[in-house]
C-alpha cells in the first residue's frame, strides 16, 4: 500500500472519508473491548485449575519436615527454591521465595535500600538524591515505584538488542546518584525485546560511579516463550560475578503468568551478600510467606521441567492472539509509513509506534469506539512519552475474535490520526 | 508453703539440695521441649484442614464477579472484608485485606510513615528523630521493627487494665517526636492483659504533641478467648472518632491463629483518610493480595459467626495447656514469694515474673535441662529487661503432657535461681 505521506491531498481526503465511515461503523457496534493490561485469559488460568484442589488434607509437610500450615520458612520451602533456582539462574541457597508478588519484592527491595542502603554502599539511598535508569518504552509499575518514592528517572532508549549501552555506560560512569536500573531483560514490557549476550555482559561489567549500583532484573517472562525456540538470555548473576560485580544484579520472577496472576509465588535471586541482606530485612517484616501455596505449586509443577511443559500450553493460547495483532497491523498499516510494531517471540505485549504526536489521539479515538488501550505515555517515566508515539498492546486477556476486532479498530484509528496529522 | 525468703538459711540449703536433685533428675531424662514461640499446635491447624481442599476447581469468583485467580482486588474480596469488618470493628469500606501477615502490614505501615509521613503530619517520620511508646512486657517483633528502623523505644509499664496511662499521657503531651505506640489491647502478649474501657478512652482522647501520632492497635487476639465469656475490649476506632482523633488508631488482625499461622489472611482497619493513604501506597507495592486464599477462608468460615464458632474449638485445645501451666506454678511456686504469673482469659501467652535478677538464670537452667524458653529480655525493647525478671511462657505448641513436664522444670528452675539469689 502507498505511504500516507505520499498520497496526494485529495487521495488522502478520500481515504480519510472512507476511514471515518469504517470508524463510525465500529462505533455503532457499541464495542466494549479491553486491551489495557497484561492479564492472563480465563482459559490460561484454567490450565492450572488443579492447583486449587490437589493438596490433600494430610499433605502439608515440606521436604524439610516443616508444617506448611504453621509459622516459619522465611526464604521458602526447599523444593520451591529449587524450581526458582532454575528459573532465575542461581543456586537454591541464593534464592528467597516471597509471597505472591514479585512487584512487591522489587518495591520492598527499593524501600529497604532507601532506608538502609545495600551491601557495598556507604549510606541509605534515601539520604541523598537517587536516580534510576529506565529503558524506554518500559513497564509503568516500575516507573511508579520510582515516582512514588521520589527517585529521579533517566530514560534510555531500548533498541533491538537491549538498552542503548553507550548511553547507559556514559550515565552510570559519571553520576554517583544513579543507584539502579530497571531491566525486563527477556521479552521486555512492552517491546518484547530480549537483551543480547553482549548487552548483558556490558551491564555486568560497566564502571559505575556509585559503588552500590543495582540492576533490578525483572525476569518476568523468563519462560514465557510463544514459539518452540524462545529467545535466550545470558545469566546476569554469572556475568556480574565474572566481572567482579557479584552484588550488582537482583533477579526477580514469579509464577503470576504461569499459574495464577492473583495467587502465584514470587522469588528473587542474587549474590550471597545480597541474599543475606534481604533475609536480614525480611525477617523483620514477616515470619515467612505462605508455604501452603508453595506446596501447591510444587505438587502441581513437580519441577522446573514441569513449568516449561506447562508454558507450552500457555503458548498455544497466546500465540494466535499475538499473531492476530500483527496480522491486523500488517493488513491495515503495512506500507502506509505511519506505524511500526514489534513481533515478540514471547512475553505479554506488542509495542506499537505511531507517527510522532499521534499516540494519545489514537488511544482517545479507540476509546470512543469502545476499545480501551493502555494510556498513551504509560510506557514512559512520569507517564510522558516525549514523542507521543508509543502504545502498549496487551492481547492476552480478550478472546481471539475480540482481539481481531479491537486491532482492526486500533489500526483504523492509527490511520485516521495519521491522516489528520499529515493534513487530510 | 513458706516463702523462700522466710526460711532459715539451713532450711533453704536443704530445700536447694532437694531442688538440685529434682533438677538433675529432669536433666537425666534428656528432655527436648520447646516453649519459645506462640505457634498453634498441629491439632489446632487440623481444625481448619478442610481449608486446603474445599475450593472446587470451578469456585474462583468473588461476590463482585472478580476472578480470584487473576490480578486485581487491592483491598480484598468484599466477603472477606465483611468478616474482618466485624473482627476489627469498622465498616467494610474502612478495611484493607492484605496478604498472609498482619506483622507485614504493621511493618509496612511504619515504613510508609518513615518515608512519606501520614495524614495530618507535616513531613515523613524518617526526617527527624522518631520515638514509639512500648508497653512492657510486650511483643518482641514489634520492638524489632522499631529497633531495625532506628525508632527509639520508650518503655511504659503495663498494669492489669492496660498501660500506665498517666505516664503515657505525660510522654505524648510533651514530646512531638513520639509518633506511635504499640498496643496489643486484648490478651496482650505476653501478659494476657485486656485494656479497660477507660484506658481505651484515654488513649483515644489524650493530647499528643505530635499531630500525626498513631496507635498501632495489634488486635491479634480479638477472638482468641479461652473461656465462654471472654474479655471485652472497647472499639478504639469509635473512641478515637468520638474524641475528634479519627486518624489516630490503625487496627490490625489476621487469621494466623484462627486458620493457618503460615497461610492465613491479614487485614487492617482505620479511618477513611488512613485507608485512602494505605491504598495509595499499597497500590504501588502490589497489584493485589492472594484472593484465592481469601475465597478459601470465606468458604470455610462463611461469616464472622463462623469464625467465633471455630475459635471455640481452639479454646478446647488451648485451655487445658494454659491451666496446666498455672496449676504447675501454683503447686510449685504458690506461697513461695519468688514469682508471680498471669492468668489470661485468652491469647497465646502467660507471663511469669521472677525475683529481680533471676529471669536469665531461669532460662539458662531450663535450657540446660532441655526446656527451651523465649530468651529473657525478649519482652522488652532492645531485649533488655531492666529488672531481669520477665519470662514469656508459650504453652500452645507442645502436647499437654509436655507442657506439664516443662512447667515443672521451669518452676524448679525458678526456685533454684531464687534460692541462690536469696543466698542458699
Amino acid at each position: 500500500m502507498t505511504e500516507l505521506a505520499k498520497l496526494s491531498a485529495s487521495d488522502r481526503a478520500a481515504l480519510s472519508l472512507e476511514l471515518e465511515q469504517r470508524y463510525n461503523a465500529f462505533k455503532a457496534q457499541g464495542l466494549k473491548l479491553d486491551m489495557t493490561r497484561g492479564k492472563p485469559a480465563p482459559e490460561q488460568l484454567d490450565l492450572a485449575s488443579k492447583l486449587t484442589v490437589l493438596l490433600a488434607e494430610s499433605d502439608y509437610k515440606g521436604s524439610d519436615g516443616s508444617d506448611a500450615r504453621n509459622y516459619g520458612g522465611l526464604d521458602g520451602l526447599p523444593e520451591m527454591k529449587a524450581i526458582f533456582a532454575e528459573m532465575l539462574g542461581a543456586p537454591p541457597a541464593q534464592v528467597v521465595v516471597g509471597g505472591a508478588s514479585s512487584l512487591t519484592m522489587m518495591h520492598d527491595t527499593v524501600v529497604r535500600a532507601l532506608l538502609h542502603g545495600v551491601p557495598g554502599g556507604t549510606e541509605p539511598w534515601g539520604r541523598s538524591k537517587t536516580k534510576f535508569i529506565c529503558p524506554v518504552p518500559g513497564y509503568d509499575r516500575h516507573f511508579a515505584i520510582c515516582e512514588h518514592h521520589g527517585i529521579e528517572m533517566l530514560s534510555v532508549a531500548l533498541s533491538d538488542d537491549g538498552p542503548d549501552m553507550a548511553e547507559v555506560e556514559r550515565l552510570v560512569a559519571s553520576d554517583p546518584a544513579i543507584k539502579g536500573m530497571w531491566c525486563v531483560p527477556k521479552y521486555s514490557n512492552p517491546t518484547g525485546t530480549t537483551y543480547s549476550d553482549a548487552v548483558v555482559k556490558r551491564l555486568a561489567a560497566m564502571k559505575t560511579a556509585a559503588p552500590d549500583f543495582r540492576l533490578f532484573w525483572d525476569n518476568a517472562y523468563a519462560v514465557h516463550d510463544l514459539y518452540e525456540t524462545g529467545d535466550s538470555l545470558a545469566n546476569v548473576l554469572t556475568a556480574c560475578a565474572e566481572a567482579g560485580n557479584a552484588n550488582r544484579a537482583i533477579v526477580f520472577g514469579s509464577t503470576s503468568k504461569i499459574s495464577f496472576a492473583g495467587a502465584g509465588v514470587a522469588a528473587l535471586a542474587s549474590s550471597p551478600a545480597n541474599i543475606a541482606d534481604v533475609k536480614k530485612h525480611s525477617g523483620i517484616q514477616t515470619i515467612g510467606p505462605d508455604k501452603l501455596n508453595q506446596l501447591r505449586h510444587v505438587r502441581f509443577f513437580k519441577d522446573f521441567a514441569g513449568v516449561i511443559a506447562h508454558m507450552h500450553k500457555h503458548a498455544e493460547l497466546l500465540r494466535p492472539k499475538f499473531e492476530a495483532v500483527i496480522e491486523a497491523f500488517e493488513k491495515e498499516l503495512g506500507g502506509r509509513g505511519v506505524a511500526t510494531w514489534t513481533k515478540p517471540h514471547g512475553g505479554y505485549f506488542i509495542s506499537l509506534d505511531t507517527l510522532d504526536g499521534c499516540a494519545a489521539e489514537v488511544v482517545r479515538l479507540a476509546d470512543a469506539a469502545g476499545v480501551k488501550l493502555t494510556a498513551a505515555g504509560a510506557t514512559f517515566p512520569y507517564g510522558k512519552d516525549p514523542r507521543d508515539r508509543n502504545i502498549r498492546v496487551a492481547p492476552s486477556m480478550p478472546p481471539l475474535t475480540q482481539v481481531r476486532t479491537a486491532m482492526e479498530v486500533v489500526a483504523v484509528c492509527v490511520l485516521l490520526a495519521s491522516a489528520k496529522k499529515l493534513g487530510a
